[in-house]
């Protein structure tokens, strides 16, 4: 990197695209990526961080002095400044906005305040908005002098305000090629545009463009005021995130996004973080395994089977809590519908654990030819097959009425109960028919 | 329903908003569906179909008569056309593509073939194309002419062929305000435009979105000849939903999404399809355990660590897969970088193991007052989770070389590995200590 000149250096990232770009750079010591970027322009810096991912880009970011990623943070448009100073400390994205021009760091400060799965936290600065006593030659004549600055602007629609910067009305790009140039905005707009306001959150933004077709929707604030424009493809570029950080969450990788080039102490850190908490709940579902030794010990082939009726038990009740976390982000449930979710996994679960329990009986009476062994086996991992899909399919629609992460809290606390349960079916089942089971 | 007129339907729906319609609709009764859709215009059905998912439609549209069917899916955009025939089985499809119009049908069958993930389907067909040698005026009649036609269009860039419709060039909408009427296409249009081809992947048209900031792509084929536009939004959302499959078939939903509101047989049969194969797993990985009887009854105290060993090894090997999988998804690693996988998995391993191990057998200690009980089950755990996190990081690289489906597959075999290895460690450290263990 330190022999190569400034065009070396773009054309070679031109060469890679986007993809490797992001690969190469990830692969980079820290300290040679604040050499690369100070032999940059802020303008090429800025055209690299935006073909990166947010979380790498913050990264980055946050290795360079204050000033030098002031001015990287200047070239970027307003949506993107926000995405990337949302992931870094707060102290430290302070330190930046001190250095960035006033009137960019009054709107990222601004754009801040809003939550980042909001129509003000998913809005961008950049759309035309005109008073509506100008004349569509005014317009041209604006168009035709900020040509360059409008470029990568989303000029589909024109914003008209009427005072205060209140919205009163849009027109479509279109709208400009036919009328006289002489004619008034207010004459030609269309009055009462759809609009949102900042506060709006994510999901009913999507079924807004689901509902609407349109290329982007003015948002305005408590007072009507136009503060921004949210693209369909910002919106399904927040959805796809979202998701992204349910699997993520729902995989134990929690605390943010991780990537194999992160320092090996804060990766290996914060997957302990959650493992350490899965430990102690596993040390309470076994507790029911350690009350029952002497059973256990009693007809030993009953150890073979505690793994496998937890572990089923797991799998089908995470199959009800993935049902259920969709179905809420599609809107199809409400949060408060628990009846009609238990009566439904409830007649489910009937089916699955009979057919399930009917397997692993069979199973294991097939292995020790002994009837009980069978019947207690199968009936426990039947009965706690109605437990699993049960309690899955409410528990995240539980945590989300306790304004906590499904995606988070659901699988952990799922296993640690049905593993209690799964344990304790198993058996106590067997106690019950002890006699019949002794030596298997 | 079936006393209300079209008008109060409409309005109904109207004032419940698209989230609110998408759950009634899967509330109601087949039948009454069926009743809903024949009383309703086409064009207001299309209106409706547009507010749900496309499985929720797909799955309507099915239950309608082919013809009724058809009228409705005229009425929507191509690439929607596309999205809901698409999760349709094949003759139904069939059946209602011959009684659509000539020109759509061969225009969805067109766009049918094209991998869904790919460029050819996800283009619409809906822009705008005009010769080289129209003038400015010819365009501007146009626009005027068809203006009701074009206002779903997005219309940002006009789109500029040569001959065979061979794509030669793009104009902005706004490139049309300023030139002289009698202008030419071919002298205003911006020559050698960036486009795709219709088989370029879904990952390389986010990473163009991401290093091109532009509102719509053009596609061709082989030849260079203008097939579509491909707009970012449509991107976004391919990519918000293939995470949401990769969540859903993590969780062991396969065979395409499920909602409460499907029938409880088709429901639980899809669970189930997953699921025994999870118990043949289940049965191979527990086998371990039969083999060491005579181990376990001699130390019964094992038996409650067993299921713990196996869970927490699963998580720390779930953890690394989801990491594999989403630096795979953003292009961070390549499939064949698995010594690299390997090294940074095995240092953390290495460090998670000693930590997890250490504190289960200080666990183990206390509760027995063994020093051999914790020293074999916390030398297990260690053991197993560097194991399951070297597994968990190449597993999904290894499927991805294979074509398999890492989201599907990886879990289930993850699981059923490290429950192997798990066991079996923990069973044969104590019986090279029985002497030792015996009676605890």
């Amino acid at each position: 990197i330190t022999g190569a000149g400034t065009e070396e250096i773009l054309a070679f990232f031109d060469f890679l695209g986007a993809a490797e770009t992001a690969r190469t750079i990830s692969r980079i010591h820290p300290e040679d990526q604040v050499r690369l970027f100070s032999i940059l322009t802020p303008a090429d810096a800025a055209d690299i961080i935006e073909e990166i991912s947010d979380t790498q880009a913050a990264d980055l970011i946050e290795d360079l002095p204050p000033e030098m990623a002031a001015a990287i943070l200047e070239e970027l448009d307003s949506d993107h400044v926000v995405d990337v100073l949302g992931e870094i400390s707060d102290h430290r994205a302070e330190a930046i906005l001190d250095e960035m021009d006033i009137e960019g760091a009054r709107e990222a400060r601004q754009f801040l305040e809003y939550p980042p799965d909001s129509a003000g936290g998913l809005m961008v600065s950049e759309f035309l908005a005109y008073p509506e006593g100008l004349r569509v030659s005014d317009i041209l004549k604006d168009l035709q002098k900020n040509r360059e600055t409008y470029t990568g602007y989303n000029v589909q629609y024109l914003y008209v305000t009427e005072k205060d910067n209140r919205l009163a009305g849009v027109l479509r790009m279109h709208d400009l090629l036919f009328p006289s140039k002489d004619a008034y905005l207010r004459d030609l707009m269309i009055k009462n545009p759809l609009k949102v306001s900042v506060d709006t959150p994510l999901e009913k933004l999507r079924h807004f463009f689901e509902e609407h077709r349109l290329f982007g929707v003015p948002v305005v604030d408590g007072d009507g005021r136009m503060q921004g424009v949210v693209l369909p493809e910002a919106v399904e570029e927040a959805s796809r995130k979202r998701s992204v950080r349910q699997f993520l969450g729902f995989s134990g990788i929690v605390g943010g996004e991780e990537f194999r080039s992160m320092p090996l102490l804060v990766r290996s850190g914060r997957r302990l973080s959650w493992l350490s908490l899965n430990i102690v709940l596993n040390v309470i579902a076994a507790s029911v395994i350690a009350m029952y030794q002497d059973t256990l010990s009693a007809a030993i082939a009953l150890a073979v089977f505690l793994p496998m009726v937890s572990d089923m038990s797991g799998c089908s009740g995470n199959q009800a809590v993935a049902v259920s976390m969709r179905e809420l982000s599609l809107g199809l449930i409400r949060p408060n519908e628990l009846i009609r979710v238990l009566l439904k996994e409830a007649g489910l679960g009937l089916i699955n654990g009979a057919a399930l329990g009917l397997l692993l009986g069979i199973l294991a009476f097939m292995w020790k030819g002994n009837f009980y062994l069978g019947l207690v086996v199968g009936s426990a991992l039947a009965a706690n097959t109605v437990v699993a899909v049960m309690l899955g399919g409410i528990l995240p629609l539980l945590l989300k009425r306790m304004k906590m992460d499904p995606a988070l809290v659901s699988s952990p606390l799922l296993t640690t109960v049905t593993d209690m349960c799964g344990f304790f079916f198993v058996l106590s089942f067997a106690t019950a028919v002890m006699a019949k089971l002794s030596g298997v």
